[in-house]
């Protein structure tokens, strides 16, 4: 490729809308175009990396059996209706309708298609087990698409589907396929890439994992045990807390508390440390605006994500309002109408005493209160998000660290939910009707790609692993107007397209400066630079993006240096 | 691969709703299943054949300096909106809401896209020309989608644009184009795709070709000479008539014709040919139902994509009513009302006479019509339909013959309608800003597989040529009870696998007939069948699936002999 005709402007002004790096570098490299809000154009550097991704993820997607199939961006809205997800799913899937009107969607996941895709052939234990994945379009309308690729509305994604007839066999492969997401990250340059245990979410089923680059740009919180190998998504962490009861009980004692609608306030007040408190958060149910009051250790935080699993419902902050029955900054677990609002103890309260807490009346909170006594049927729930210096669910020691992370991948152990609520079923080996059992394994291309150039950049541009270059050399004739130093560099580009090197050719008439900040920005991991000067002692400069390698290299040796150099980097 | 595991049934049964047989076939081999009306899943062999036709489509777009980028499928409407196309496109285009109510739409070609990716940065003459391209899901809301792959809804696409800045520099990359398009039909294996003269429609342009595979079961007609290299689809095709005058002119003369609605009645009762008659066929306009009469020699069609263009308006058969001023079944030119009609001739009618027509009156007829003496101000337009045995438009003699065929690739010369509606300038040379000129390139590769399909299949399943098959070998183990058989057979994949030979195992404990059968719909180019009756021989049967080649081959010889046999079918 000629560069003076590739197609996108490279410039060196951040972008007032890039947050991260990542996508600043990719905007002002002429990797991508903004179309509308969470929607790009990739231009041929972005989509020669991103075809690289694919053919790795698809190797090993392969390498583990799974057979590439290719389900529709554009589905009938009843197919989602088998499995329900036509309802329970929200805004972010985009419903549309045909000319005739028939209700359809965009694919933002695939179970239902894939079990659509199958489940007429796979009708005896014979066929099983087997995966199958797609490299597709996919369109997920987000509220509030950033950070460039990191979340998009329209992405690719690999998307690949098990079937199992046994729970044992599902584990079997899912331990299979967390080895190939390894692999994948690994030859895509991001061997660093972690995995943590994560909540399934709108995917149902159990287990689940994510792998997380981590990066102080990420937008997930990661609870990291600094003892032992304890991983988890905020969402998902446990939180353990272990309660010893803070001297003798006290009785149960109503005190005046004007205007201290928090609990520091009344902590402060009281002379007592926070972790003495029982705080009261409060939320409503999307459908019906029932009231949730979750109590809590004062120094913990609800983790909405166990909440919602919890209550199998969506939420929202409440809204106390006069006649709700709540009083604002004076909720408390004594006499709460239990009949009238849903309430949640967190495990955090468990085996305390002498604790505040509201009084349910104005400017009035107790202390003295020991839940165990002073509650009826009281059930502790982890409702509480992990924080940092907590305990690890694992080890135990108060060794948790908080660090933030993008998900670049995940897998999910999804059981039976969508095969049976879509009718799949087998004939086992005594002929009888059994459902199947599946697993779901994505990756997100675009959003790795720019993963990638987040973990591996300088303030000039990405630095792309040689698995993923959009090229593996790019050749600077530094003077194109020099007779010599333009024939040296035209044969060495001739001869390295015959040689199937991917290489880009740099001979404009430009001053180096501006050249090599344009190789700086398209990242190539190996520049060859010609200039009448080098040439003059019959040497061109070999440069790696990384500069790690810097070799004055004898211009009849160059191709073979390279071809070594990208032997090595591969590797 | 083992076939045991592939997904997808393999059956005997012709399904009802198939048509045409590469569908048929391609439904009865577990290639794709149905989703919704036009929107179908592919499973793995479809998948493979798909993969390897884009990767010869995208071998041959880049040896002719194409950048592979990415267009989104989902486009604001606003984008569209630029080009005029939101508005002019009719229902086939889908319209959408996002979650804030931002109109959106499903891509169905690229244009805007392509213009919106380089119009800042290819701004100076020097960049051009260039061609970008991609390959992705497109969803056009066909009213008939019909016959599988070959006209569906959502359909995965390789579309091209090329941007120059003079006509004689697209023509010239028309023409490679032209051929490289050539090229990619020849490697996927139907060669026999001819190029034919095509209307532009809602592309806008001038001149366009398509390529077509001739075939019974084709969409489209189209007119071939039989004498010379003529070659155009039925739409674009000129119609040639070549009138001389009847006799003397005689008087136009009124003639009582009772109940006498079709030309063919009257010519019938005035015992005159019908070429000695001037037929109407009456439209409305879309937009505002005015009535659009096209007169024409009796013999003929109208060509409603000729009458389309010419009036740039979309248009539907009229609806005569008592009160719309046209009498039906005797509309005639003479004192037609001008004013409140759109009435054309065809060029069939010029240099006639003696013709007889329509009187506007109930019962009545003219006969002795002179166009040139009895209607004011008339001009001869090309709208007639070509027909079998017509004149050639290029050599002139009466060799036409009607045939039809399937598109599997167009390309157009777009010129400046998208840069100029869309704004995009370049600087020329002297400093002037200039709009560039355009090429569009395309080809559907579902429509392609199942052409090839089409083209070459026999009454058992396809036969796919090696360059776009599922698999290059077959293996058929016969007696996967016969220990010898099957080590045999199993010794033969692994080792065909090691050596990187795309290979599918059927190693079934089933009859040799499902197996042959199921081989038969898979339709891969070399099957090797392992017998205990050929392994006391010590040799392996090995066949091609177009039956040329059936030999038994010992069995340590094999794998060197389908290496061969590949190598061979490859080129």
């Amino acid at each position: 490729m000629k560069l003076d005709k590739l197609c996108g402007d490279r410039f060196k002004e951040k972008p007032a809308d890039c947050v991260i790096n990542s996508h600043a570098l990719m905007v002002r490299g002429g990797y991508m175009k903004n179309v509308a809000n969470g929607i790009y154009s990739s231009y041929m550097p972005l989509k020669r990396i991103t075809k690289k991704i694919e053919n790795i993820i698809r190797e090993e997607m392969d390498a583990i059996d799974g057979q590439e199939v290719l389900f529709p961006v554009v589905m009938p809205a009843s197919l989602w209706s088998e499995s329900g997800r036509y309802e329970s799913v929200g805004s972010e899937m985009v419903r549309l309708a045909d000319r005739n009107g028939t209700p359809l969607v965009l694919g933002m996941t695939h179970e239902e298609a894939a079990v659509h895709l199958v489940r007429e052939s796979a009708n005896t234990y014979t066929k099983y087990p087997f995966m199958i994945y797609q490299i597709q379009t996919k369109f997920r309308d987000e509220a509030r698409p950033r950070a460039g690729l990191i979340r998009v509305r329209e992405f690719t994604m690999k998307d690949a589907y098990s079937f199992h007839t046994s729970q044992e066999d599902l584990e079997r492969y899912y331990e299979i396929c967390y080895e190939a997401y390894n692999k994948i990250f690994a030859r895509c340059g991001i061997p660093e890439v972690i995995t943590v245990e994560s909540d399934s979410g709108m995917m149902g089923g159990n287990i689940s994992h994510e792998y997380m680059l981590l990066t102080p740009i990420g937008e997930d919180s990661i609870a990291i045990c600094g003892e032992c190998d304890y991983r988890a998504n905020m969402e998902a962490a446990q939180s353990i807390v272990k309660n010893e009861p803070n001297g003798e009980d006290n009785d149960l004692e109503l005190v005046y508390t004007p205007h201290m609608q928090t609990i520091e306030d009344v902590c402060n007040f009281l002379n007592v440390s926070v972790e003495q408190s029982c705080k009261a958060v409060v939320y409503q149910k999307n459908l019906t605006d029932e009231f949730v009051i979750v109590f809590l250790r004062g120094d913990l935080d609800v983790n909405e994500t166990k909440l919602t699993n919890y209550l199998r419902e969506e939420i929202h902050p409440g809204e106390i309002t006069e006649d709700c029955g709540l009083i604002a900054g004076f909720t408390g677990p004594v006499n709460m109408d239990r009949e009238k609002f849903t309430v949640l103890f967190d495990k955090s309260l468990e085996g305390t005493n002498n604790l505040c807490c509201g009084a349910n009346q104005p400017d009035y909170h107790f202390k003295g209160l020991k839940i165990s006594r002073d509650v009826e049927d009281v059930e502790f729930t982890d409702l509480a998000k992990i924080k940092e210096g907590g305990i690890c669910p694992n080890c135990g020691k108060n060794s948790i660290k908080i660090a933030r992370g993008i998900e670049v991948g995940n897998i999910f152990q999804l059981g039976t939910k969508y095969t049976k609520s879509m009718g799949m079923q087998y004939q086992d080996a005594e002929g009888n009707l059994q459902y199947p059992i599946m697993g779901c394994y994505g990756i997100g291309v675009g959003r790795l790609a720019a993963s990638v150039c987040e973990a591996h950049h300088d303030d000039y541009g990405p630095i792309w692993p040689m698995s993923i270059a959009p090229w593996q050399v790019h050749i600077c004739c530094l003077r194109a107007d020099d007779e010599n130093c333009k024939s040296v560099s035209d044969k060495l580009y001739e001869d390295m397209l015959a040689n199937k090197i991917e290489v880009i050719y740099d001979d404009r008439d430009f001053r180096p400066g501006v050249m090599f900040s344009d190789a700086d920005l398209l990242g190539v991991p190996i520049r060859v630079v010609c200039s009448p000067r080098n040439l003059a002692e019959g040497v061109c400069e070999v440069v790696t993006r990384d500069k790690s390698i810097n070799e004055k290299t004898p211009v009849e040796q160059v191709m073979d240096f390279c071809k070594k150099l990208i032997a090595d980097l591969m590797a």
